[in-house]
């Protein structure tokens, strides 16, 4: 057996923070060869050769395997695994094997259970079941680290390191008596004293004012609504947590390892608790993993919206596609097949707005566990299959794409968004819970993705420089100097649309006073006295007659351009839509929640405000086209959704058909076209 | 600094009661001014004297504020807010401050935490956090109360004592192990021995029959449906401990100062665990907080219900609406704005309906805590506002109906409610859980409404003495010494309506046998031998060609005139409404839930029959009138909910325009006009 | 007073198992004379008579009347009850009364009380609260079956023991300590060691290998998926740790006594947490409680599939039904009384489909406690109505009916039903959560019924031997060598329908690789590749104009002809509808939901194929007939659910209205006629 590990090499960890590199676009999957025997190994390893798989996620889930009894460590398996994949020319995305216990730690350490929100604690037999500040399982968890680090650092397989899995995707918040104490230790650190504290929780309502912070708890179940900023801090403090795990675990990698170090995050809709605009700088690659969501209206478009933030979270440069899917999940109340071409044009969507590795969970589909009938790239039915064929056939596509891997997306528009607003704005005991933070998002989104425009999703911190437009949609809570961003954006020229709800809060979640929407009262012109919502099902009538839902004002315009107003409804005569021009800038303020055909025109109406080339009509036809641009050249996706061929005009080498265009490009029906063409270096 | 505390008077505690008495109507709100500095306050004062406002609430959550620390009061920033109103002119209802525990309290005695059905803790963070049988929080409660009343009992702002707040909003019913305690020495007074238990609660069924009081347990979770018997007891006793904190912070209060005590009732319709009929001869003066809820039907006529039902409480005397909104609240999933003039027709209905004081929560818009998107006086917007223009032009009305103060509402229908029917006709495995008790309630009262026809909101215990029509609606439960009051009124010439799920079960929720229903059966003539209910969205049809719904019953006539019968349904041919002639008196009986067309007609019909006055058509033009009289003259309040102005013939002096009126009084629509008619004293 | 033990006796135990045995059928009621007092008993005695009653479950919750106090055993009632009956000539089905434990054994013994998912304990106030794995429980209830057996053994009323009531009906699954210990122990044996168990489960998924029998826990609530095969055995542990109650008992009592031994079962669409296959074989006689279900769409039909089914579970002898009711129930959301002719169209129905007794529970409606709601043979109003009226003359027709006793009913088509395949095939995380197993089976069964049909519930086990044609709706798990019996059928010659769903998992539910439907993919001759379920709601359209809902697949048809494919949807052009030649038998498989109609044909068609005679338009009419065989004669039970009269061609004794019948049966709209033809012994 060859031995893996070379005792004799002494990585360099005094330089910059290591880089993933790879001569192309990666292919890969994660593989849980512990799932099968080692005959059905060896097929693998041919069969991934033959798909063109070039990166695998492997020991994610091997604590158990490793650590069969504590401190008692078993690499042989892993050891097989790791050379067989040299063997095959295929690099390892190795996991620290650190995100889900092995029976005997709870066994022995019951504590490291997570707890819920009323108290009662969550048990072992599913994954993830353990808390987040738990010293116990921080210790044995590095311990695992340092065990799998020293082992296989010098491997010649390593490729990347894969801290934990989707860490927080179920246990990020935890009420625990030992959380308790972590948070109050978060708590003092951020406070410095209990009066600040107090400050930034208003106890002074309901009798809450905190004499020391040994009275503090986790915002525990009550029997009326809790503390806002407890509840806001909570969020924040799970976040920094976890983002704590992955920072130790790095720690432990980077002192034995100068391999890139990543952790697979979650950007999707259903996962709200972990703050990656903080954790973005902890990794040394982004990578996400995505999921279509079949309970939302557009998964599509969801899709192109996590892949934008996930390319924000990169700051702009390559990111990397953990895991998505070839077919059905399996923990959607009814999981869907994918349609013909479907996982290509899911797949490619993520290469066009900038992921440089295609990867999917998982290889092999479980016989058995929770996620048995999670699709895979090889079947239950097998290789004779259309799946794999079709995942052949992707991987080959990749082959030819190639030369992207490096290049950026090009983006006139930028749309904020950040995680602390969305935890503040979907709080208790808010003006309407039918209004969403993340559904105001993705309309904003959407109405910008229909004029076939490309959208940078960026943070509120971010200085919006080098845009031409910027959408803020329901802000609530933004800090002042944050909000001053979008006010020197304008004034250098910009242009900027508000929605409601924005701007309401400062980082604390305390409202701003003398009129909403306090942050961006003074430059949009509009001073807003009273919300008036509307119920679910009642439509608004604008007297441009557009319509719209949810939300009304009542507002006195102090300096705007009023170009729409409130038709009927409770703010009927209120200003729906401002305008107010700022020196070379335009601030415009949307006072409503549009619906899907008056938010598009808005956008229209905005990126010609703006200066910004839109295409609605290749929009409307089904084909989204994003560009990325290298050194030399840029390559333009067109990816057609619809069940019509499209023709656009273009020139330039069509690479998934290998085929030299003159001036006319076909888009068939549900295919992906990449269009290179050369620039000026 | 102005000392406070006068130390050498004595009250007089040996008289009656004392009454809350005020020149005119009162109008005010709860102030919070721990939320805020104290140059905010000096705005307050003078805004207050702006906007007429002559009663504040403070020191409602003070605890932790007064006593930081265990036994450490700290009185300073309450001297000063006292001072300031007294200086400003301004009347306090002094909070004894005892509505939500410091966080110390709970940190030291977690015995003191509520606990929920399922045995899980509920935790500090929001409020009202205590078991009301707790030992610990009576004690360390009254300490605080005595420290107040020490110190505030001669303060010449001292108008009210504010007892608590909201009493048992959130913790009426704890499952704890000393509520469990508590409620076994509960049993052990009413019942005596266990025997009687056992009988009471019929035990005899699935072998629960106890041996000793010490096994027994409050009602918690259960794998089956829960003792019927020991629900309604746990509910009876929840509603006795917290009228016992009550009476105890009453009484540490009266041997201290001679002014009158209240606490804010929460007579609505998502609060039911207190039965106000027990708790209304505690206070000096009865107080109700009433929010308008939209997730009703028909929030306004649910407002005429509680302003009738509170003045019940009152026995007729005015009582005073200690909290309502000037706009939206906060903790209904959508929070509708009020329309123009909404503000004003809620209040003066409730002044109609015979309170004497206009308050709303709070003063000024919270910026933090878990109520800050709850509407107040002074919005976040601050006074330049339409909120604090119409709260001013609000106050002016009010001063100009302030000899409206102490007359009383004329009725001749009764309509008979209780706490302990609702509690136990809307229990466990019934007929049809698409009935609920309150909704038939509301249905009756609407049916009246609709027909311009002012009710009394009755107990169950009431004589009916001078009523021409009594409304018994689905009174589950009812005692056989109350059944006969409304016996005694039909053979005294009363006209009674009865209708379905009436006169079931006894006291103990015991069914009385022989045929529904029971404690009715032999005034109405009618025996019920089988309830046929039907799924809700089905529709009966009467033969006389009117609707109902949800219920049906299968009966024997004895001895009345079927006036409709079921057309269709699983009880076609059988009696749907019956009118049985008792003496001078008649009896009705409606056998199911009529539609709301059929309602009103029934309505009118039981009016005729009784000799009750109607006018529905000035109702069926959106506009509610009712009548206050006094010594000398009559207050008739016509509120035009509508959006067509309405002339009535009238003559007096209009109040809220200062008009004389000769033949004609116009009420603009959603605008309330008061005429002044001179009587004979 | 009569002593009623005969200590002489001593029991014949070293027999075969005894059988019950009557003179015809039975009718009879579960009677609770603990709850009224002994004027009442006389009473009742004479109104059993009245009615013709004779067979009365007494002591089923006797616990706390017959053990007051621990070990102060009380037998003078229940003395005096079985006296009374032996007097009046009605049989006793004398419970064992432990079905609920008294207040003092959980008071002193807490942790008997079972704990929730969570982790919160259920407490006492309702009924069962007991872990079934306690010793404490075991120990305390067999004491009380030995002083019950002990004094009743010899009672001349005694023709039945009924042990406890309605075992796990709420107590089945428990998550304490005290069942985690036991579920260890039940694992170790079923799996001797700990590797076994970690493949059976697939622990090498989310790191869940197990060192040690010692670090199992039962599937308690998880932050994530919990392992399905846990979940699994934890159903099957459930099961079992139930049925050894009913063993231990049973061994109890007929260590004492011959009369024979039974339980009422619950086959029933709520219930589904006893696997009754395992449980059929250790009581003498199989008896059911079945209530109509008004909550599903057809409840009718769900009533006659438990009465085929729990004659599967008696082997197609004749069983009791132990319980059903005479009106409404009081469990439900809205509990419907019963039309006309109702209650006697279930309980024949059930004679019909092989019960040799109709029993209701109960006999007097209950004053007080969970169930007085409940309908009864004697209701609240008392003998003078129509409750009492139908249940006399339906004691006069079993008098009548009493020659069907003992004979067998007549099937021509199995139907495969099991309760493993129904725990694992709606467990978490699986292709489509808007698939029922128990919803596929009654689609199935409805099909079939509407051909005028009888059918055998079969369990998976069953050789199918004797049966034309066998349906399997959706069997998601099955064994290979059960799957075998239906390879064995078809290759001797029967039909066999296998719907989508079917044969996924082994009996560890691990899925069968290379292609669905695994266990049955060769005899089909059809190999799926993925599944595609649609959202509720959505059409699926079949090439020969027929409809679907739910599901369609993606296939390969080896060998097999197409009778259908799907038109439209996910799997467009993918086979909807197989059947291949077997020899001489046929294999059709179903790869959608069919709608109603489309179900009906296919029924209708199999059935040709099969040689099964149908009577689709006396179904149609809305008549059931149904025929039971006995020596020399069958019985032809007419049900006519319609509301019109129909006639059917029939010649002999109807016995019913006891009426020559020449060549014409009516049957009255609403009625039930039973024919009786003579056939060669």
């Amino acid at each position: 057996m060859t031995t893996t590990v070379d005792p004799g090499h002494v990585p360099d960890l005094t330089g910059p923070a290591p880089r993933f590199r790879q001569a192309g676009l990666a292919f890969g999957c994660d593989w849980n060869p512990e799932q099968w025997d080692r005959a059905t190994w060896r097929e693998d390893a041919r069969l991934m050769r033959e798909a063109g798989v070039d990166l695998v996620a492997v020991n994610v889930f091997g604590w158990s395997q490793l650590e069969p009894r504590p401190g008692h460590y078993q690499f042989d398996d892993l050891d097989a695994v790791m050379d067989l994949m040299a063997e095959a020319g295929v690099r390892v995305n190795l996991g620290t094997g650190t995100a889900s216990t092995p029976p005997w730690l709870t066994t022995r350490h019951p504590e490291v259970l997570p707890v819920a929100i009323d108290g009662t604690t969550r048990w072992p037999g599913g994954r993830q079941a353990w808390c987040p500040s738990s010293p116990v399982y921080r210790e044995r968890s590095l311990a695992l680290v340092e065990a799998v680090a020293d082992r296989y650092a010098q491997h010649p397989a390593l490729a990347l390191w894969h801290v934990s899995n989707e860490l927080g995707c179920h246990n990020a918040l935890c009420w625990c008596d030992v959380s308790a104490r972590a948070f109050r230790r978060w708590l003092a650190d951020r406070y410095g004293d209990v009066e600040t504290l107090n400050d930034a929780w208003g106890t002074s309502f309901w009798s809450q004012r905190y004499g020391d912070f040994s009275e503090v708890l986790p915002p525990r179940a009550t029997v009326s609504t809790r503390n806002p900023g407890q509840v806001l801090d909570f969020h924040r403090f799970g976040s920094d947590e976890l983002l704590g795990q992955l920072q130790a675990e790095t720690a432990v990698l980077r002192a034995r390892s100068d391999v890139p170090v990543t952790t697979n995050f979650m950007v999707t809709d259903h996962i709200r608790n972990l703050d990656y605009w903080s954790w973005a700088p902890h990794v040394d690659v982004v990578a996400n993993d995505h999921y279509l969501d079949q309970r939302l209206a557009d998964p599509t478009t969801e899709l192109a919206f996590c892949a934008d933030l996930t390319r924000g979270l990169a700051g702009g440069e390559p990111w990397l596609l953990m895991e998505h899917s070839t077919g059905a999940v399996n923990w959607q109340p009814v999981n869907l097949a994918k349609g013909p071409g479907e996982m290509v044009r899911n797949s490619l969507t993520h290469v066009a707005r900038g992921a440089d590795a295609v990867c999917f969970f998982q290889w092999r589909a479980s016989r058995q566990g929770a996620e048995k009938f999670h699709s895979a790239l090889v079947p239950h039915a097998g290789t004779d299959s259309r799946q794999w064929r079709d995942v052949v056939d992707l991987g080959a596509t990749l082959d030819r794409l190639d030369e992207v891997a490096g290049s950026r997306v090009v983006a006139d528009v930028a749309l904020v968004f950040g995680w602390e607003a969305w935890w503040a704005a979907d709080g208790d005991n808010r003006p309407s819970t039918a209004v969403h933070y993340r559904a105001q998002v993705l309309d904003a989104y959407r109405a910008l993705r229909a004029q076939g425009v490309t959208v940078d999703v960026v943070s509120p911190a971010d200085s919006l420089e080098g845009y031409r437009l910027a959408v803020v949609p329901s802000l609530y809570l933004v800090s002042d100097v944050d909000a001053a961003h979008l006010d020197d954006f304008v004034r250098r020229g910009g242009t900027a649309l508000v929605t409601f709800w924005s701007g309401i809060a400062d980082e604390r979640d305390a409202v701003r006073l003398g009129g909403y929407p306090g942050a961006y009262r003074d430059l949009l012109g509009v001073r807003v006295e009273e919300f008036a919502p509307v119920l679910p099902g009642a439509t608004l009538t604008l007297d441009d007659g557009s319509h719209a839902r949810l939300w009304s004002e009542r507002s006195t315009v102090l300096d705007a351009q009023v170009l729409a107003r409130f038709a009927d409804g409770p703010s009927a005569g209120e200003a729906a839509l401002t305008r107010r021009e700022v020196g070379p800038g335009r601030a415009w303020y949307l006072a409503t929640s549009l619906d899907e055909d008056a938010w598009a025109d808005l956008a229209a109406r905005l990126c010609a405000d703006a200066g910004v080339t839109t295409d609605p009509d290749l929009a409307s036809a089904g084909v989204e086209r994003v560009v990325r641009a290298g050194q030399g050249a840029t390559w333009t996706f067109y990816i057609n959704h619809g069940a019509t061929d499209v023709t656009v005009p273009a020139e330039g080498l069509e690479l998934v058909t290998d085929t030299v265009v003159a001036d006319q490009l076909l888009v068939p029906a549900r295919a992906v076209r990449v269009l290179r063409e050369e620039t000026a270096r």
